[in-house]
């Protein structure tokens, strides 16, 4: 890497050196994880380069590539698991700048990687009454780019799934890295190649997605005995077909009463499990009788709120996914959390019989091909990582999938398989391998094995028919 | 009955006597069932009374109630098992002149019970981009009222489940034949004791149903080699979480060929089974690719058809659900059909191995209590009704159910459960039993057994804690 030269070759594009600065936008959240803390504390990359067009991310993209810098493109640096992070320095990609909309349509959305989701929902709801179909808890500040690039779900993935799943990203527009880098269309199958992919096969610039009816989500939260009961309720709540909900999720006493701080007041008593829920409007209703036919406590109406009581609670959304991981890590340093799936509500109990409150259960309803499942995401009570590496083989053992959030390369954390179509794309779009370095073990390992025959949450290309 | 009296004391409410017109509106689609056309060939009402507004319906029902007239309620017949055939004479209620849109609100619509569906659409299509969640094949013939009291589902139960499903009915206006009739805002659990109960127990004039985004859909016909192909393909895309379809219906040579005589030129032999779709538009790309992946043939894609070629072809829908059936009668009187349930693939394909071409296999993929299934709607080529029994007998034998489309009574048909919560209603809304006699049996059977232990698609008012 020859920084000064690539350095001045950007011209006026804006760059950061102040140390401070550099280091904070080289982090994402990977502190969730203690092992991660350990590893990547000390990553930092040297600049941090903040594009205003795509014309000046390709100009840093010819020019990472005559110097050998290192890029490690960056949104908001909301993941969890380093995705933004340059393990080799360098220089970071702060895309923000990138925020244009680019064309609204009544069932879909063209923009750039910048904008931030709860921008670009504001401006297709006043647009065309859409809103994307689903969004990280981290909605108001993730951006569409680093949620594709690094995210999988959300809020939404109980209607939609993933964002694995066909048609729930359109189009893709990636610039190459290479010595006159280009601007590439995908579409189709080829989408899946950079999704999720964390830029390392070129830098998402433009995505273009569906856009379903936008609502006023009523938020609410049931209370129940048992966290087994609230997660009965839950598979329930799913699987009625009428009611239309954006989010389901059980979470096992004690977390809401000792970590859901501004909503404790709506909790019971410190054993009460709740399930957290958003509901169309025209759903409420019929949601609140289908409560009281299950025996839950309604414990929380966002429609039924009074104005003060509104000012003062954060949105649902932000107890849920790993904001439920964040509110027990911001009370309780020693926790830290788990990404699982369990096929029914036996392996769910099952597990909750073993761990106990060493592990506090959170699931989130997701349909899953088809499927409704149970997504967990449970809080661990953090022993030693030799204990956090039994409680995953019992999971495995039990039949029960983990997705380990422990772990910073792709192939590791087992989102995503890379399969050969995907490596053969890297090699063209970053021939020097210039592109988040580090993070795709096929690409640094020629013995990397394609076929170990785990189960991913993104399962590569063959499904389509593209590999 | 007093007709006379009855008549008189109808002011000036339109009344039809003419012996053709009221045997015309004394009729339903009931000929698709020879058995129930044997039996209900010589069904007539006296008269046909075309009630203006809701008071004049107020006004029917107590001379009803006063001077023994049964009312049998009518939208616009498009019913298969004499639904709105008056079994006891009488009067014939046609409700088609109450059709007024009384509310629309972003996520919902209320209106009148005589509105034609695809004219509330219209309505709420311009006033909220909304439309219905689902509607049958009878779209551009059917009444809001007749659909709720009939019906079960149609276009659109992929997504939204049927008119079964807790949140898919907001609300019910409903009269009762009583000395002075009173007007009952049915919601919740409630609902379910008046939906598909043939206006057995109150005359619906109003409902409130949810809206969702409405699209320009895209009519999709897909080609496979064979029947199990076309109906593994359509389980697959079911399960596409990504993929908005709203109509995914799989039917077997030759029926396409033989009976879908404007789509012919599309067919590319006698032999080719078909799928047919319907896409939002943002799925339509997707969709292409997923039916290449799976190597069906693109027969057919409305958005890719010339202005020439859409003004010679119905929609799709008018193709699929009771419509395949009507089509093949069209062309062949001596066909009918069945209602059945195929829990899986391996259930489809033992039944079509079983029967061949007796009966040709046609599917509509639905949501049912968050599971996708395989409903069936297979053509029969009739040869007696012992065949037919024995027909349903070894679909039983082999795990699937059958909702026996030759049936007039609410019971037989078994697609809704009579329990004791519906019955007391009727007690209470027409306790002389005026309302469409004949229909419920555990109104006229005193001994009837309520917990027969039979799989029913509207199970009763228990699952909703009602009863």
């Amino acid at each position: 890497m020859d920084l000064s030269k690539f350095r001045a070759a950007l011209g006026d594009i804006p760059i950061e050196d102040h140390p401070r600065i550099v280091q904070q936008k080289s982090r994402d959240h990977y502190w969730y994880s203690p092992i991660l803390k350990a590893q990547l504390d000390q990553v930092t990359a040297d600049i941090v380069v903040s594009p205003r067009t795509q014309d000046e991310v390709k100009t840093i993209l010819a020019a990472a590539f005559k110097y050998e810098a290192p890029i490690t493109p960056r949104g908001a640096g909301t993941g969890n698991y380093g995705q933004a992070m340059p393990l080799s320095g360098g220089a970071i990609l702060n895309l923000m700048g990138l925020d244009r909309v680019i064309d609204i349509q009544p069932d879909r959305v063209r923009a750039e990687a910048g904008i931030i989701l709860e921008k670009l929902d504001e401006q297709t709801i006043h647009a065309v009454g859409g809103e994307m179909r689903f969004h990280p808890s981290t909605y108001r500040m993730a951006s569409l780019g680093g949620f594709i690039a690094g995210g999988s779900g959300g809020v939404g993935s109980i209607r939609w799934g993933g964002l694995r799943n066909f048609g729930n990203i359109l189009g893709l527009k990636v610039i190459t890295c290479e010595a006159e880098p280009r601007v590439l269309d995908l579409r189709g199958p080829d989408i899946l190649k950079v999704a999720h992919a964390y830029g390392t096969n070129g830098i998402i610039v433009e995505a273009e997605v569906p856009l379903t009816a936008a609502y006023k989500w009523v938020d609410v939260m049931v209370g129940f005995d048992s966290i087994i009961e609230a997660c009965a309720f839950a598979e329930q709540a799913a699987r009625q077909d009428g009611l239309l909900l954006k989010e389901i999720s059980p979470v096992a006493a004690p977390v809401a009463y000792d970590y859901f701080n501004r909503h404790r007041p709506y909790i019971k008593h410190r054993d009460q499990s709740v399930v957290l829920i958003l509901a169309a409007p025209a759903a409420a209703e019929a949601l609140a009788d289908f409560v009281a036919y299950h025996r839950g406590e309604m414990l929380y109406r966002s429609d039924k709120a009074t104005p003060e009581e509104l000012a003062k609670l954060p949105p649902m959304y932000e107890l849920a996914w790993n904001h439920t991981t964040l509110r027990a890590l911001k009370v309780d340093p020693a926790i830290t959390y788990l990404q699982t799936q369990y096929p029914d509500l036996d392996h769910v109990k099952k597990i909750i019989d073993f761990f106990g409150d060493e592990m506090p259960m959170h699931i989130e309803m997701t349909r899953f091909d088809g499927k409704i499942v149970f997504s967990g995401l449970p809080l661990v009570r953090y022993q030693s990582e030799t204990r956090l590496e039994e409680i995953i083989r019992i999971h495995e053992e039990n039949g029960c999938l983990v997705f380990n959030p422990h772990r910073y390369t792709l192939e590791e954390g087992g989102m995503k398989k890379t399969d050969r179509a995907q490596l053969a794309f890297k090699q063209e779009a970053d021939p020097k391998g210039m592109l988040n370095p580090g993070k795709m073990i096929a690409w640094d390992d020629p013995e990397f094995d394609f076929d170990s025959g785990r189960v991913w949450l993104f399962a590569g290309l063959q499904t389509l028919g593209a590999a």
